[in-house]
Protein backbone atom coordinates (compact mmCIF):
# COMPACT_ATOMS: atom_id res chain seq x y z
CA UNK A 1 0.00 0.00 0.00
CA UNK A 2 1.24 3.41 -0.81
CA UNK A 3 2.90 5.62 2.35
CA UNK A 4 0.32 8.08 2.67
CA UNK A 5 -3.02 5.78 1.84
CA UNK A 6 -1.59 3.61 4.89
CA UNK A 7 -1.48 6.59 7.26
CA UNK A 8 -4.86 7.99 6.23
CA UNK A 9 -6.60 4.10 6.20
CA UNK A 10 -4.97 3.74 9.78
CA UNK A 11 -7.64 3.72 12.26
CA UNK A 12 -8.08 2.91 15.79
CA UNK A 13 -10.14 -0.10 15.56
CA UNK A 14 -11.87 -1.38 19.14
CA UNK A 15 -14.50 -4.03 17.42
CA UNK A 16 -14.35 -7.29 17.40
CA UNK A 17 -12.45 -9.19 14.49
CA UNK A 18 -13.24 -12.48 11.87
CA UNK A 19 -11.50 -15.42 12.75
CA UNK A 20 -10.00 -15.18 9.63
CA UNK A 21 -6.12 -16.29 10.88
CA UNK A 22 -3.02 -14.07 10.67
CA UNK A 23 -0.36 -16.07 8.97
CA UNK A 24 2.87 -16.26 10.85
CA UNK A 25 4.85 -14.73 8.01
CA UNK A 26 2.38 -11.82 8.40
CA UNK A 27 3.49 -11.10 11.62
CA UNK A 28 7.01 -11.03 11.37
CA UNK A 29 6.21 -8.00 8.24
CA UNK A 30 4.66 -6.32 11.12
CA UNK A 31 7.61 -6.59 14.23
CA UNK A 32 10.42 -6.31 11.35
CA UNK A 33 8.49 -2.63 10.77
CA UNK A 34 8.54 -2.45 14.85
CA UNK A 35 12.19 -3.36 14.84
CA UNK A 36 13.13 -0.60 11.77
CA UNK A 37 11.91 2.29 13.94
CA UNK A 38 14.57 4.49 15.35
CA UNK A 39 15.86 4.22 18.51
CA UNK A 40 17.59 6.91 20.90
CA UNK A 41 21.52 5.77 19.93
CA UNK A 42 20.29 3.14 17.89
CA UNK A 43 20.24 1.65 21.53
CA UNK A 44 17.38 -0.65 20.34
CA UNK A 45 15.50 -0.40 23.79
CA UNK A 46 12.27 -2.07 22.56
CA UNK A 47 11.25 -5.94 22.39
CA UNK A 48 8.42 -8.01 20.79
CA UNK A 49 6.24 -10.71 21.93
CA UNK A 50 4.25 -12.01 19.44
CA UNK A 51 1.31 -13.84 20.94
CA UNK A 52 -0.68 -16.58 18.52
CA UNK A 53 -0.96 -19.56 20.96
CA UNK A 54 -5.21 -19.66 22.07
CA UNK A 55 -3.49 -20.85 25.78
CA UNK A 56 -1.81 -17.71 25.87
CA UNK A 57 -4.30 -15.50 24.10
CA UNK A 58 -7.03 -16.84 26.53
CA UNK A 59 -4.83 -15.82 29.87
CA UNK A 60 -4.53 -12.57 28.54
CA UNK A 61 -8.41 -11.91 27.65
CA UNK A 62 -9.09 -12.87 31.17
CA UNK A 63 -7.67 -9.78 32.62
CA UNK A 64 -9.84 -7.93 30.00
CA UNK A 65 -13.10 -9.09 29.42
CA UNK A 66 -14.43 -6.07 28.19
CA UNK A 67 -12.18 -5.31 25.82
CA UNK A 68 -14.06 -6.53 22.38
CA UNK A 69 -10.35 -6.51 19.88
CA UNK A 70 -8.36 -8.19 22.71
CA UNK A 71 -11.04 -10.99 23.44
CA UNK A 72 -11.81 -11.80 19.20
CA UNK A 73 -8.04 -11.30 17.89
CA UNK A 74 -6.43 -14.40 15.93
CA UNK A 75 -2.77 -12.91 17.69
CA UNK A 76 -1.67 -10.30 19.32
CA UNK A 77 1.83 -8.12 19.72
CA UNK A 78 3.32 -7.57 23.35
CA UNK A 79 5.48 -4.38 23.17
CA UNK A 80 8.19 -4.89 25.70
CA UNK A 81 10.63 -2.09 26.77
CA UNK A 82 13.49 -1.99 28.65
CA UNK A 83 13.89 -0.30 32.00
CA UNK A 84 15.49 2.68 32.53
CA UNK A 85 18.14 1.14 34.68
CA UNK A 86 19.19 -0.86 31.75
CA UNK A 87 19.93 2.40 29.59
CA UNK A 88 23.62 2.03 28.51
CA UNK A 89 24.39 5.68 29.94
CA UNK A 90 22.82 5.92 33.02
CA UNK A 91 20.56 8.99 33.79
CA UNK A 92 19.69 9.15 29.86
CA UNK A 93 16.31 7.15 28.78
CA UNK A 94 14.70 7.27 25.57
CA UNK A 95 12.55 3.86 26.39
CA UNK A 96 9.11 5.58 26.13
CA UNK A 97 9.68 7.54 22.37
CA UNK A 98 11.91 3.82 20.89
CA UNK A 99 8.54 2.23 21.86
CA UNK A 100 6.27 4.33 20.54
CA UNK A 101 7.70 4.87 17.29
CA UNK A 102 8.01 0.75 16.78
CA UNK A 103 4.15 1.15 18.04
CA UNK A 104 3.72 3.65 15.10
CA UNK A 105 5.22 1.50 12.40
CA UNK A 106 3.75 -1.38 13.44
CA UNK A 107 0.02 -0.01 13.51
CA UNK A 108 0.71 1.09 9.91
CA UNK A 109 2.57 -2.12 9.20
CA UNK A 110 -0.55 -3.61 10.31
CA UNK A 111 -2.97 -1.41 8.27
CA UNK A 112 -0.84 -2.20 5.18
CA UNK A 113 -1.17 -5.67 5.31
CA UNK A 114 -5.12 -5.28 5.40
CA UNK A 115 -5.86 -5.82 9.15
CA UNK A 116 -6.61 -3.50 11.70
CA UNK A 117 -5.62 -2.91 15.61
CA UNK A 118 -5.56 0.36 17.92
CA UNK A 119 -2.94 0.89 20.56
CA UNK A 120 -3.70 -0.55 23.83
CA UNK A 121 -1.77 0.62 26.72
CA UNK A 122 -4.32 1.97 29.28
CA UNK A 123 -5.28 -1.44 30.53
CA UNK A 124 -1.71 -2.37 31.10
CA UNK A 125 -1.50 0.87 33.45
CA UNK A 126 -4.37 -0.17 35.40
CA UNK A 127 -3.94 -2.85 38.56
CA UNK A 128 -0.98 -4.49 37.96
CA UNK A 129 -1.70 -6.02 34.53
CA UNK A 130 1.57 -4.96 33.12
CA UNK A 131 3.38 -7.18 35.47
CA UNK A 132 0.84 -9.94 35.29
CA UNK A 133 0.87 -10.14 31.49
CA UNK A 134 4.62 -10.03 31.70
CA UNK A 135 5.01 -12.76 34.12
CA UNK A 136 2.38 -14.92 31.95
CA UNK A 137 5.23 -14.54 29.06
CA UNK A 138 8.17 -14.78 30.84
CA UNK A 139 8.97 -11.22 30.10
CA UNK A 140 12.27 -10.99 32.39
CA UNK A 141 12.48 -7.60 34.60
CA UNK A 142 13.43 -4.64 34.64
CA UNK A 143 11.88 -4.89 31.47
CA UNK A 144 7.84 -3.75 31.04
CA UNK A 145 5.15 -4.60 28.76
CA UNK A 146 3.93 -1.49 27.52
CA UNK A 147 1.68 -1.94 24.46
CA UNK A 148 -0.22 -4.49 23.31
CA UNK A 149 -1.21 -4.55 19.61
CA UNK A 150 -4.47 -6.85 18.40
CA UNK A 151 -3.87 -8.24 14.99
CA UNK A 152 -6.92 -9.22 12.70
CA UNK A 153 -9.53 -8.42 10.18
CA UNK A 154 -12.04 -6.14 11.48
CA UNK A 155 -15.65 -7.87 11.41
CA UNK A 156 -16.77 -3.79 11.33
CA UNK A 157 -15.82 -0.93 9.32
CA UNK A 158 -13.55 1.54 10.92
CA UNK A 159 -14.39 4.56 11.73
CA UNK A 160 -12.44 7.95 11.63
CA UNK A 161 -12.72 10.16 14.88
CA UNK A 162 -10.93 13.10 13.06
CA UNK A 163 -8.66 15.56 13.83
CA UNK A 164 -8.72 19.11 14.89
CA UNK A 165 -8.01 20.90 11.94
CA UNK A 166 -4.71 21.91 10.92
CA UNK A 167 -4.45 25.13 11.33
CA UNK A 168 -5.24 24.94 14.97
CA UNK A 169 -2.53 21.74 15.84
CA UNK A 170 0.33 23.55 13.19
CA UNK A 171 1.85 27.19 12.90
CA UNK A 172 4.75 28.43 10.63
CA UNK A 173 8.07 30.18 11.90
CA UNK A 174 5.74 31.19 15.59
CA UNK A 175 2.66 29.88 17.44
CA UNK A 176 -0.16 32.18 16.44
CA UNK A 177 -2.43 32.81 19.00
CA UNK B 1 6.28 5.29 -2.15
CA UNK B 2 5.22 1.76 -0.76
CA UNK B 3 4.84 1.72 2.76
CA UNK B 4 7.42 -1.28 3.42
CA UNK B 5 9.84 0.48 1.22
CA UNK B 6 9.20 3.69 2.72
CA UNK B 7 9.97 1.89 6.47
CA UNK B 8 13.07 0.18 5.32
CA UNK B 9 14.66 3.43 3.27
CA UNK B 10 14.43 5.27 6.58
CA UNK B 11 17.34 5.84 8.21
CA UNK B 12 18.83 8.73 10.32
CA UNK B 13 20.50 11.28 8.35
CA UNK B 14 23.09 13.68 10.22
CA UNK B 15 24.96 14.83 7.07
CA UNK B 16 24.43 18.39 5.52
CA UNK B 17 21.73 18.96 3.14
CA UNK B 18 22.10 20.60 -0.31
CA UNK B 19 20.16 24.06 -0.51
CA UNK B 20 17.43 22.60 -3.13
CA UNK B 21 14.05 24.26 -1.57
CA UNK B 22 11.77 21.92 0.20
CA UNK B 23 7.96 23.60 -1.20
CA UNK B 24 5.62 24.76 1.76
CA UNK B 25 3.31 21.68 0.07
CA UNK B 26 5.27 18.71 1.37
CA UNK B 27 5.90 20.55 4.84
CA UNK B 28 1.98 20.72 5.16
CA UNK B 29 2.11 17.18 3.87
CA UNK B 30 4.71 16.01 6.33
CA UNK B 31 3.13 17.86 9.15
CA UNK B 32 -0.66 16.09 8.00
CA UNK B 33 0.56 12.83 8.53
CA UNK B 34 1.92 13.70 12.22
CA UNK B 35 -1.47 15.20 12.74
CA UNK B 36 -2.69 11.71 11.56
CA UNK B 37 -0.84 9.64 14.52
CA UNK B 38 -3.36 8.20 16.90
CA UNK B 39 -3.23 10.11 20.17
CA UNK B 40 -4.29 8.68 23.87
CA UNK B 41 -8.04 8.94 24.21
CA UNK B 42 -7.64 11.42 20.93
CA UNK B 43 -6.54 14.27 23.43
CA UNK B 44 -3.88 15.40 20.59
CA UNK B 45 -1.74 16.75 22.47
CA UNK B 46 1.02 17.32 19.82
CA UNK B 47 1.43 20.72 18.00
CA UNK B 48 4.12 21.78 15.13
CA UNK B 49 6.00 24.85 14.06
CA UNK B 50 7.26 24.74 10.96
CA UNK B 51 9.71 27.16 10.44
CA UNK B 52 11.57 28.00 7.06
CA UNK B 53 12.31 31.45 7.65
CA UNK B 54 15.56 31.78 7.45
CA UNK B 55 16.28 34.64 10.46
CA UNK B 56 14.60 32.36 12.65
CA UNK B 57 16.09 28.54 11.60
CA UNK B 58 19.61 30.89 12.03
CA UNK B 59 18.75 31.67 15.58
CA UNK B 60 18.20 27.90 15.92
CA UNK B 61 21.15 26.85 14.39
CA UNK B 62 23.31 29.32 17.02
CA UNK B 63 22.26 26.85 19.64
CA UNK B 64 23.98 24.26 17.94
CA UNK B 65 26.46 25.08 15.51
CA UNK B 66 28.34 21.45 15.66
CA UNK B 67 25.35 19.92 14.28
CA UNK B 68 25.59 19.59 10.13
CA UNK B 69 22.04 18.64 9.46
CA UNK B 70 20.54 21.85 11.21
CA UNK B 71 22.78 23.94 10.14
CA UNK B 72 22.20 23.26 6.22
CA UNK B 73 18.48 22.11 6.18
CA UNK B 74 16.02 24.18 4.42
CA UNK B 75 13.20 23.60 6.90
CA UNK B 76 12.48 21.96 10.11
CA UNK B 77 9.58 20.80 12.05
CA UNK B 78 9.47 21.86 15.68
CA UNK B 79 7.19 18.98 17.81
CA UNK B 80 5.50 20.22 20.86
CA UNK B 81 3.97 18.76 23.83
CA UNK B 82 1.43 19.77 25.95
CA UNK B 83 2.39 20.30 29.62
CA UNK B 84 1.41 17.19 32.12
CA UNK B 85 -1.03 19.96 33.54
CA UNK B 86 -3.36 20.78 30.91
CA UNK B 87 -4.32 16.74 30.34
CA UNK B 88 -7.98 16.82 30.32
CA UNK B 89 -7.81 13.92 32.90
CA UNK B 90 -5.69 14.77 35.72
CA UNK B 91 -2.74 12.08 36.75
CA UNK B 92 -3.31 10.89 33.08
CA UNK B 93 -0.51 11.59 30.59
CA UNK B 94 0.53 9.95 27.31
CA UNK B 95 1.86 13.15 25.63
CA UNK B 96 5.45 11.50 25.05
CA UNK B 97 4.25 8.44 23.32
CA UNK B 98 1.82 10.73 21.61
CA UNK B 99 4.36 13.12 20.34
CA UNK B 100 6.73 10.18 19.47
CA UNK B 101 4.65 8.28 17.50
CA UNK B 102 3.43 11.70 15.23
CA UNK B 103 7.46 12.48 14.74
CA UNK B 104 7.92 8.72 13.34
CA UNK B 105 4.68 9.58 10.93
CA UNK B 106 6.51 12.80 9.72
CA UNK B 107 9.48 11.04 9.16
CA UNK B 108 8.31 8.04 7.64
CA UNK B 109 6.31 11.21 5.86
CA UNK B 110 9.65 13.13 4.56
CA UNK B 111 11.11 9.62 3.55
CA UNK B 112 8.42 8.86 1.10
CA UNK B 113 9.00 12.29 -0.14
CA UNK B 114 12.53 11.70 -1.60
CA UNK B 115 14.14 13.88 1.65
CA UNK B 116 16.00 12.97 4.51
CA UNK B 117 15.75 13.90 8.51
CA UNK B 118 17.00 12.73 12.18
CA UNK B 119 14.86 12.83 15.29
CA UNK B 120 16.63 15.56 16.99
CA UNK B 121 15.70 15.29 20.68
CA UNK B 122 19.30 15.35 22.88
CA UNK B 123 20.49 18.78 21.99
CA UNK B 124 16.94 20.24 23.77
CA UNK B 125 17.54 18.31 26.33
CA UNK B 126 20.35 19.91 27.55
CA UNK B 127 21.36 23.51 29.09
CA UNK B 128 17.77 25.21 28.71
CA UNK B 129 17.73 24.90 24.74
CA UNK B 130 14.12 23.44 24.62
CA UNK B 131 13.19 26.41 26.46
CA UNK B 132 15.19 28.56 24.92
CA UNK B 133 13.74 27.15 21.27
CA UNK B 134 10.30 27.55 22.96
CA UNK B 135 10.79 31.07 23.29
CA UNK B 136 12.23 31.63 19.71
CA UNK B 137 8.72 30.41 18.57
CA UNK B 138 6.35 32.05 20.61
CA UNK B 139 5.78 28.58 22.05
CA UNK B 140 2.88 29.17 25.26
CA UNK B 141 4.20 27.52 28.57
CA UNK B 142 3.85 24.61 29.74
CA UNK B 143 3.74 23.20 26.28
CA UNK B 144 7.63 22.27 25.32
CA UNK B 145 9.53 21.81 22.16
CA UNK B 146 10.67 18.02 22.33
CA UNK B 147 11.78 17.55 18.89
CA UNK B 148 13.58 19.22 16.23
CA UNK B 149 13.25 17.46 12.67
CA UNK B 150 15.00 18.94 9.98
CA UNK B 151 14.18 18.40 5.97
CA UNK B 152 16.00 18.75 3.36
CA UNK B 153 17.52 16.68 0.30
CA UNK B 154 20.56 14.63 1.57
CA UNK B 155 23.81 16.02 0.15
CA UNK B 156 25.49 12.35 1.24
CA UNK B 157 24.17 8.59 0.93
CA UNK B 158 22.13 7.63 3.75
CA UNK B 159 24.19 5.00 5.82
CA UNK B 160 22.10 2.11 7.44
CA UNK B 161 23.25 1.53 11.09
CA UNK B 162 21.93 -1.63 11.34
CA UNK B 163 19.71 -3.76 13.80
CA UNK B 164 20.08 -7.00 16.20
CA UNK B 165 18.76 -9.96 14.27
CA UNK B 166 14.89 -10.77 14.32
CA UNK B 167 15.53 -13.57 17.04
CA UNK B 168 17.16 -11.03 19.53
CA UNK B 169 14.19 -8.43 19.64
CA UNK B 170 11.28 -11.17 19.01
CA UNK B 171 9.81 -13.97 20.70
CA UNK B 172 7.17 -16.00 20.39
CA UNK B 173 4.19 -16.88 22.81
CA UNK B 174 7.44 -16.82 25.68
CA UNK B 175 10.79 -14.72 26.32
CA UNK B 176 12.91 -17.03 25.19
CA UNK B 177 16.35 -16.85 27.53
Amino acid sequence: MEFFETVNSRHSYRGPYTDAPVPDADLVKIVEAGIKAPSAANWQTTSFVIVNDPEVLNKIRALAPDIKGLNTCQALIAVVADGPEESPRPGLFFGVQDYAAATENMLLAITALGYASVWTEGMLARDDNARTVGDLLDVPSPKKVRVLLPVGVPAEPLADRGRKPFVERAHWNHWSK
